[in-house]
């Protein structure tokens, strides 16, 4: 028997509880530990689970194994570690293997009622495993488990704590218009933009799902806490950290790698210049995900952070929930890209005008100048008209002909008039 | 003696004076003769012209002669024109050959004090050239000539008659600005924005140009009149139709083309969604020169444009007068290009904070940690520090150096301790 395997029975209750909606098996098991020992975004422990797997990683630390044997491990799997890493790698996760710590918190796992996802289960949400050796170990997950699988479409809106009226205003309409495209919301639980998203999202019957940086066994900020609770209730509550760990400035740095890898795409909403929501969107746009900023007064120095987002990481400009919609690829299934820029007309020849004007008229330079050459009062003859419109008679003649057609102009026994509007 | 020559006879006080600043040559003449019969933009003259010159072409004209003839003459020079089209062109332009009107118009110019430029006199804005076909044939100029030439820096300011407070505001701010880094201002004399980036522009003793959809003799809107008096005083109203000439959609439409083409950089400050300024802005686009939009409150009307711009026009989204004028290359002869969009770190890894946060330490996940890991009041041992910080203690030792030279953590006989902000 391993020292692994005994690890595992030594928790087994607490362990098999919060693997609820899974198997039990000891890759979970491995996964919960070494997401104890290590940070989130581990690289180097990423690296090493990616070449021999999470048992092997956990039973080479619980056997407190040297640099060198991790290393002999890593390289005869065909991976690549030198020893420096390793011996980097062990200083940093031993210290934190403490059986009697990952007890508690796995008890206090069972006791909020928090299960642990981890990669392969039918609701782990595939969009985090392209962080590749920076992919979160697990996910424990209070409230509805399958809440983030592919099923549902996701959303990430996020912004600013410090929001405006202006930007809680456009995150609750922005929030309600997603849920009624079948999108779940997903956000950070932050006061201000996050808060207002998830609060929309419920007031819509909608799913929201809140990603915290420290355990989901402690509501983070004290304020939403209730907030949080009643997210429970339909969406989930989502972290990497296990219970017991406490929120930090790392924590919500990697925090928010989750929020954009989850999210089919991330839109933020109200951004001061230095938001840890431009953190967000910087994951975002470097997993090559759909990221949107909605602008704001330039008056307003909390849209200054959707602003910079627009001019210097190519967001796309997003004013309603339609264009999100959009941007994230369409709700329920469709798939809708970002459409390409209007084609500019040539300069001042043909089509200028076009898409930029009403009716038909503008669609074309002849009717646009028959229509400036016609009076509303005066009949025109056709040579008139020409002549004023700077046409030559058979293309006034033309214009005048399907004008009249449209019902624009009228001819009398005078000449030709042009329709007053309405 | 040509009948070129006979006619320029018959106008020659009043045209030597609507050359004040130039030759009174045959070729000026010529294009003035040309300005009267064809609409702006008129791109089979533009080609004509382009192949024989301006005098030939005109000389054909008067000489009444025959579709036939112009193609040969077109064709003996290297051109292409076919039959038809030199049918339909002559039959527009032969109907406004009318000498009498010409002399009015010509009178009229000099009673207004408006002298014509033509391609090759030094105050020529040489970014009119890059309409091709579609290049004004002259531009007839109320105040100062040289307003428009190269040595000066130009940026259009445009945007919709319909303006806010908040879009009044902008533009104010903008011109003003980017008089002050040495620009003049180009726009269209309208209500609103253009308005307002006139007077703004004025008010800072800087330099500002119009241009008009008619003849510059008769200042349109009426409401304008005396602010384009004002503008005729340091800077200039512009039009490249002939005095007499009354504004008509289509003219507008052209009179759009030429704000961009004599711009660096045309921003649209604030539209509707259809507004005109739109317009100017493909033609800005179609050119290739940057295209700017200044973004604003989503539930605004009045932005919807400016945002539909930013989504579907690749605009650049600008908020203030450093950031119009780095689109524009830089004020007062430097050039600065766009800045490219900011590299977005490796998710999760390394350098996500990067450029979010403040300080250095966020430039360095081990700095993020350790300070994490510090408390104000207890005192913390290095071990401790680097199990809290999920760091190696070597890791959190370089660390804690780094902030002690930096004055950010401190060395206490018991540990270390994170000094208090402030």
């Amino acid at each position: 028997m391993t020292q692994l395997q005994r690890a595992a029975e030594r928790s087994a209750a607490e362990f098999a509880a919060a693997r609820a909606h899974g198997d039990p098996s000891l890759e979970a098991f491995a996964r919960a530990v070494l997401g104890l020992v290590a940070e989130p975004g581990d690289g180097v422990l990423g690296r090493v689970i990616g070449t021999i797997g999470a048992v092997d990683t956990a039973e080479s630390l619980l056997a407190g194994g040297s640099a060198a044997e991790l290393v002999e491990r890593v390289v005869e799997a065909g991976g690549d570690l030198d020893e420096g890493e390793a011996t980097t790698g062990l200083d940093r996760w031993l210290p934190r293997l403490d059986h009697g710590a990952f007890v508690r918190s796995l008890s206090q796992a069972v006791r909020v009622g928090a299960v642990l996802l981890t990669p392969g289960d039918a609701a782990w949400p595939l969009g985090v495993d392209e962080l590749g050796v920076h992919a979160p170990l697990g996910l424990w997950v209070r409230g509805r488990a399958d809440a983030l699988s592919s099923a549902t479409p996701t959303i990430a809106l996020v912004g600013a704590r410090a929001a405006t009226g202006y930007g809680e205003h456009v995150a609750m309409e922005a929030s309600a218009g997603l849920v009624d495209r079948g999108f779940a919301v997903v956000s950070g639980g932050a006061y201000g933009i996050d808060g207002m998203a998830h609060r929309a999202a419920l007031a819509s019957d909608g799913t929201t799902v809140a990603f915290l940086a420290g355990g989901v066994d402690r509501f983070y900020p004290l304020g939403h806490e209730s907030l949080l609770a009643r997210i429970v209730q339909t969406g989930a509550v989502v972290s990497e950290l296990p219970c017991g760990a406490a929120p930090t400035k790392w924590r919500f740095l990697q925090r928010n790698r989750l929020i954009a890898a989850a999210s089919r795409a991330t839109v933020v909403l109200e951004a001061g210049i230095r938001s840890g929501s431009l953190n967000t969107a910087g994951h975002a746009a470097a997993l090559g995900r759909p990221l949107g900023a909605v602008p704001g007064p330039v008056t307003s120095p909390a849209s200054a952070g959707c602003h910079r987002l627009l001019r210097e990481f190519d967001a796309v400009c997003v004013v309603d929930a339609d264009q999100m919609a959009e941007l994230a690829g369409g709700g329920r299934g469709e798939t809708i890209g970002r459409r390409p820029p209007v084609a500019a007309a040539e300069g001042g020849g043909r089509s200028s005008a076009a898409g930029h004007s009403n009716g038909m008229a503008a669609d074309d330079p002849s009717g646009v100048r028959t229509l400036d050459a016609l009076s509303t009062r005066t009949p025109r003859d056709v040579t008139d008209v020409a002549r004023r419109a700077g046409l030559s008679v058979p293309e006034a003649m033309s214009a005048l002909g399907r004008f009249e057609a449209e019902g624009i102009v009228e001819r009398r026994p005078s000449g030709w008039l042009r329709r007053r509007a309405g």
